[in-house]
């Protein structure tokens, strides 16, 4: 029944209550500093590289600043993941996911609040191009989570020290590399969350369901994939 | 009255009165070494990523040079924050502050001396956009200082050791992230200093007060939000 | 004849079997998401910059994910230079640059079939530009090959610990390096793989020969040149 | 006597005698590949962002390869300041100053064969820019040494190992900033061997002082300043 209850995170609500709460408003953080800064520099007029680098150092700073308190997902990708792989409970997971969601709402208002709407060119909603049909964005949408959660297990698994330090860093070049890598085709948004805050803004949910299930799958493959065929199984001895 | 004292800061003239000298000449050597590269920047014809980069990797030089000799603030907005959080005395933080905008005042006096007037474009100065109030400037510089005095909290917080190595880098791309956001509208300040030393070469004190309220009261709110909600409350073993 | 077994890895199929197979899984993803976002970002209408940056990025999330099972080579080059330097056997390099190869037409063809044809745009496929000769592409692919190797052993050197924590974004960023010197001129491959995987898509086997020759001798000059004279002999001292 | 031998280093050539040739050979790798890429960079139609990132990354690289051997200053202007904060000899001084510029030479050399002259574009030679005298040449130059040798001492300070794992990176780092703040005016040379290397390329040896005057004057002023005055005194405690 222990196993049980923890399973459901509902041991949650007890002694690490205060802990919850904290990590509850670090994802809202994260999230909130992400569209602020990541949304701010797609409604400038600027190059891939401007808008490929503010997402990847957005997360990086997200990480920074709440990593020790939520594990700094800032995604329900990443969420969904560790659920999956038994690192946190459905409980955390929904609560997690509603305060990533809030806190990208919150960062997409404020920029929109904040600018003449002169200044809005879409506040950076994610959209298909043309002649990209839904099918092909949840395919694009799929790698993009693959690479941002392979990524997560790859730099923070705990046999690896080495990574550690870098592994912030790691995380945010991760969503960088998928924003160079298609953010024409869907806005390589890999991250629903950061979808729902735009979405929300600019009151525009077509294709929604891709930005969603695309990350979501790509990140569950990731997690299983890492866990059962490529985690490190043992630490490895001082080289 | 030794409490008093202290939070003064009049025993930084006795017992550490050489170390206090070396803090302000580290600033100093700081916010010349970030105006001078980072105006020359804003002065060229390239794009935003180009001056992004400046300005973060002016800091990530900064903090490398003079981080161990006075923690690197080189911004009153950082000062004022570990100011609110205990970290300093007032004393240091006015001295701190006059030797910040002392250098930035140099570095961006040396750009305007060493190039030709054909070259100055600005000196790099930051104004508000069209149709950006006042006030819609201050929230955005708000914005900058939060999520700047987060990064620092965020990578310098002694329980968070894994944090320590690469905080010189996170602090800079905190501030290139900055810009990428928002350097279109508000000139992406930050640093009330910075600020200062562009207003001086260039005679313009426009909406100045929105570069000194908005960055310290974001900062200030950081140091605020970190300290009482998000801190690392005790080190990690080992992982 | 222990010895020579051992030369010819014919041993990696009894005791370390299941390694074998996660090194070559781990190569193949390594080599698809190099393949996928770096593709994807040569089909875009962006500058060199982007594209520079998103095969170093790429190489340095895949030694991340992977780098623990395989060494996370990517690279026949690479491979091939372990093999010189006696650090892998005959039979695991050929497994190697066979998976690699598999991961990169993968790759490649994932792009393919999620892009409509009308952002193929050549799918960033390797040529030589007009007036640079197969020799000349040679010479150049040569000093990819070459910088690329010395900066893994230079990186992963076992008497050089402080080189550990960075090496693989210092791997990634000399991929970076050798696209900014000479994207223009042979594409920059540095890698036959990737190559053969952008080969594949488009059906052009133009010059290939030179993707090969080129990395694989810096390659390996780089190995021999790393171990016979530049190694560092013995672990530092705490300095 | 033995005191007087040792700073000469006439002491080089007895028992670390091979040591030495293994530096001189480091640095003349050193230099040859960050010339080769960040020349080639220079040739093609890029921008200012493009040509920063290929000098700093090539100095992180040559960092990397052969820091371990030489101490990696591939640089005149850093050797100077070594030897005058007593950290290298004079014989060895001048032997890295001859072995970096013949490998700068080398690595232009190397670009100007392997493109058509088609694609020269100046070779990547430094010059200084329209109305910018040789004065206000020298001062900025001046600038750059001196931020590149501080963030070599700050970087690599023994007193503060928590800079030691990216000093490489923050190197490297510090070239790229020099170059995003004055590449139009100067060049951003920072290192006459780089600049000897383009001039043989070209056989143009305009204002070739300033750019042997210029960072050698900054980076002894940057040797004298840090140990004098920056200088970490004493290693941390563990925070
Ligand atoms: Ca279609
Ligand atoms: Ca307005
Ligand atoms: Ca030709
Ligand atoms: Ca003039």
């Amino acid at each position: 029944m222990g196993k049980f209850e923890y399973s459901l995170g509902l041991n949650e609500f007890k002694s690490k209550e205060l802990r919850l709460w904290q990590a509850l408003i670090g994802e809202f953080i994260g999230n909130l500093i992400l569209n602020f800064f990541a949304c701010g520099a797609c409604t400038q007029p600027e190059d891939g590289t401007f808008k490929a680098l503010a997402f990847g150092l957005g997360v990086f700073m997200a990480i920074t600043i709440v990593g020790h308190l939520s594990g700094g997902h800032v995604n329900p990708a990443v969420t969904l993941a560790m659920l999956i792989a038994g690192r946190i409970s459905v409980l955390r997971a929904v609560f997690y996911i509603v305060f990533q969601c809030l806190g990208a709402i919150a960062g997409t208002a404020a920029v929109k609040i904040l600018l003449d709407p002169l200044y809005h060119n879409g506040l950076g909603h994610t959209s298909l191009a043309h002649n990209i049909s839904e099918l092909q964005g949840l395919g694009i949408e799929f790698f993009l989570g693959l690479v941002l959660v392979l990524t997560v297990f790859g730099a923070c698994d705990a046999n690896k020290p080495d990574s550690r330090y870098t592994a912030p860093l790691a995380i945010g070049m991760a969503v960088t590399l998928g924003h160079l890598g298609t953010i024409q085709y869907t806005g390589a948004s890999m991250n629903p969350a950061r979808t729902v805050g735009t979405a929300f803004a600019t009151n525009n949910w077509n294709a929604h369901w891709v930005y969603w299930v695309g990350p979501v799958l790509g990140g569950v493959t990731a997690a299983l994939l890492y866990t059962q065929v490529l985690e490190a199984k043992t630490p490895p001895k001082s080289n």
